[in-house]
């Protein structure tokens, strides 16, 4: 375990973490608001902090995955930590447990608040609870590895660890410039939907929270209502980037790079505006029956379904209200989740698609016993190991929610409300149902249940694994006999390090150069 | 496709059926109930469709597992058609759509009723229906293999597809004597149960009925309040039989062979005694608190987790209205379901302990990518392909779970009571939460609902793919493409048969000789 580079990287994550927390600073001067002194007075913290441990350079540069995923976990773990801070000190939300909460939510990009009364909050808690939106979609190791000067072939460990869905493809040989461009899209979209908000006469500060919780998938409003009390038009707008950001962003690469054709083949994408599409269409119909008019009726259940699949979390109207048939479809979609490489949380599109054929290739198995398929995708065959770790994805997810499920369970609420919960928060949603509705809030949940579902959005973000293995004891113990190893002499140190390099070459192991 | 052997077989457990509802012909008898009437017509038209179908002796004797899948599938549909011909025309059930859904709850081992009256129905509807479990727990095809004189290998094919849990051993090489202990020990257990409750002054008819109903894993009351009214010591009985009878039968073999230390090792069956442990502690605190005793709490926890987890669906008391813990722990037990090879439903003890090895091997291959563990149960290696096909049925179960959870949430109830009403049929259970309580029944959902659910407790019955096949296009391809190959010329047809032979010796195809 080469627990120096997790140290750095943790460090660095702190120094960056700082510069984001002058942001919501510039916030409070423009609308002359004291609490910014508190996200001034954590930003030099976290500054300080990451300076210490980042400061000794790291003694080997040999990177796995197992440290990708420890390194991003305990980032995550720690940015938490650290941006759940100014909320506490400034007295806005007086419970340090309520103010991770929502930390974890913001940068999780779940949405769910422990909040009654948002209205209240100054604008500076406002920014930065959606600033934490933007900042955990596209991840804040994927930032990392986009501005510092890395290169190598390891740091494709980190961005898998961080990055939602199955399989991380790059879009070119160089890990850095693929974040760049990532990064990019991220920002050019992020702007445009401000732009067009604003172009409706949305208010500026309006404007860019609300595109950051759109563009991040997050969730979390400046108001009581959510997106109730804005314009059609700014609903619609706020409905397509919901959808926009639910994509998978090599899509956006290959139009990027003028591969349209290709783009528009992508089977997760086409599945993904399928069940949009459906899921649309039966609740529109479903709600004219009811006095709405056909277009109130499909902007709500567009917004809705865009806010529910996405894993957004946005509300214009409170869903819980509607029809059985809907309010199951909604708790459907809250799984199936977005795209994978989007922004979005939940199972993903493409997990579900190769789920699906594994069980089609099952019943073939049965009538051609002797036939050998292989599972397709985009023409292209799925690797074995592509369907194992789904499988085994599949099952653990459904190890966690239940065990999730029970723990709350023991505070007696009612199932929908603990069971939508759950779904909301390890899916990184927002609201569920009844006691969790779009028109509710977190913040009854006692402290043993919140840290329960604390647990459950980190785990929904990073995909499960990366936050399970801190909890391994393999890897404590493998810290311990680091510690004993160094303190061996330079001879066999060095030895060590020839038979770590050899094994570099093999798959899984990665040389990490500093330029 | 040699849908001749199928003919055959669907032939013999038609007329297996005609024997078996002579017995509520005497029960009528000896009550003087003019109902028994009907009970004796079935009988006849079964025996006759039966002679009819199984008259001609099948052309090839050459049998796949898709042909046992097949044959297994259409034999229950068959089974369960004919089955509730004597409640709809005696009138007792006076809707066919009911009948059938009672029926096939009934050999399912379900134990979901659309009746709000069971006291209301004659002795021998009710003696019929426990029956149903009786037969329907063991399976009547195992019966078949145990009583008519076929023998070769092929006959494993039938007993996989009816068999539950995730894979058939055969106790003895010839599977006719597996099938005539497993139902030998059935038999005696059964009886045990029956004598023991008469001991206890209990009255014949309902020692008989409730025992087929235990055996079976069923539910069945044939009082409206269940078990309620019986004696504690009744109900002790009950809840230990009802545990026996949800234990691996291979680990009763064990003892028979007086290899005791042997199936007190078997890892299923300490998982699944553990499981009964914690939870029925746990609900027994629960139930302490409220202004229960200590023996009234645990004879109820004992007792409502024991019919839970078995799948049986009997109730002393509207659990229902217990707190949201002990809810939520029985909805998970519903899952969970009992050890394989019992006469249980639900998703079985070893698929979720091998599920968990699964998540653990994983967690492990992060930290040490290159060593190669096997997932090992009872000190032996799981197959690879049985670790596969557990994911896919998990897949598959869920699957179905979300479809049929949509399909009847058309209707408008409330989610709990969709949500339990599938796991209760998928799982073979009986009773769910609150609309489908252990209180109420099924009969107020509509008929396209009841379809659903007819199809959940006959997929869940048959782990899935024996039925999914049936609505697989290749199987009626192959009908029809046999048809075509069957006026060919002989010469042909010897060159065909010939091939297939050969086959036979590959694993998944056997040859099937009569004696």
């Amino acid at each position: 375990m080469n627990s120096s580079i997790i140290r750095y990287i943790l460090g660095s994550v702190l120094k960056i973490e700082a510069v984001f927390m002058i942001l919501p600073c510039f916030v409070a001067v423009v609308y002359h608001e004291k609490n910014g002194i508190y996200y001034l007075i954590v930003s030099v913290i976290s500054f300080i902090v990451g300076m210490l441990m980042s400061r000794k350079k790291p003694d080997k540069y040999i990177f796995y995955l197992k440290e990708g995923c420890v390194a991003t976990a305990l980032s995550w773990i720690f940015l938490s930590i650290f941006g759940a801070l100014p909320f506490w000190l400034s007295g806005e939300i007086p419970s340090y447990i309520d103010a991770l909460f929502e930390t974890v939510s913001g940068f999780t990009t779940t949405g769910s608040s422990i909040l009654s009364n948002v209205e209240a909050l100054s604008h500076c808690a406002l920014f930065w609870r959606s600033f934490t939106h933007w900042i955990g979609g596209m991840g804040v190791l994927v930032f990392l590895l986009a501005i510092i000067p890395l290169s190598g072939g390891s740091d494709i460990n980190l961005m898998r660890a961080e990055s939602p869905g199955p399989s991380v493809g790059k879009f070119v040989p160089k890990i850095k410039y693929t974040a760049q461009i990532l990064y990019l899209i991220y920002f050019v979209m992020t702007t445009a939907e401000i732009f067009l908000l604003i172009m409706g006469k949305m208010p500026v500060f309006d404007a860019i929270t609300l595109s950051f919780g759109t563009a991040g998938t997050g969730g979390f409003g400046i108001k009581n209502n959510s997106i109730a009390g804005y314009s059609p038009y700014h609903q619609w707008i706020i409905t397509i980037f919901m959808i926009l950001f639910g994509v998978n962003f090599n899509a956006y690469y290959l139009i990027l790079f003028k591969k349209l054709k290709k783009a528009l083949k992508m089977e997760e994408v086409r599945a993904y505006f399928l069940i949009i599409f459906l899921a649309v269409a039966i609740i529109t119909g479903s709600l004219i029956r009811t006095d709405m008019g056909f277009c109130t009726a499909l902007r709500h259940a567009a917004f809705q379904v865009g806010s529910i699949i996405t894993t957004t979390g946005y509300a214009t109207i409170n869903f819980d209200a509607w029809s059985q048939t809907c309010r199951t479809i909604l708790v459907l979609l809250m799984f199936i989740g977005a795209c994978a490489g989007s922004t979005g949380g939940g199972i993903k599109v493409s997990r579900f698609i190769v789920l699906i054929k594994t069980v089609m290739k099952e019943l073939n198995s049965f009538i051609h016993p002797k036939s050998i398929r292989k599972i397709k995708m985009d023409d292209k065959q799925v690797e074995h190991e592509v369907v194992r770790s789904i499988n085994v994805y599949f099952t653990t997810f459904t190890l966690i929610f239940i065990l999730s499920l029970f723990a709350i369970s023991l505070e007696g609420h009612d199932l929908v409300t603990n069971f939508t919960a759950i779904a909301a928060t390890i899916n990184n949603i927002g609201p569920g149902l009844n006691m969790v509705g779009p028109e509710c809030n977190f913040g009854f949940f006692n402290n043993f249940s919140k840290l329960v579902m604390i647990f459950d959005m980190l785990a929904g973000r990073l995909e499960l694994f990366p936050l399970l293995i801190l909890f391994h004891p393999g890897i404590w113990k493998e810290f311990l006999a680091q510690k004993v190893s160094e303190k061996r002499n330079n001879k066999e140190f060095r030895l060590q390090n020839t038979r770590a390099e050899r094994e570099c070459a093999s798959p899984g192991g990665f040389l990490f150069d500093r330029k």
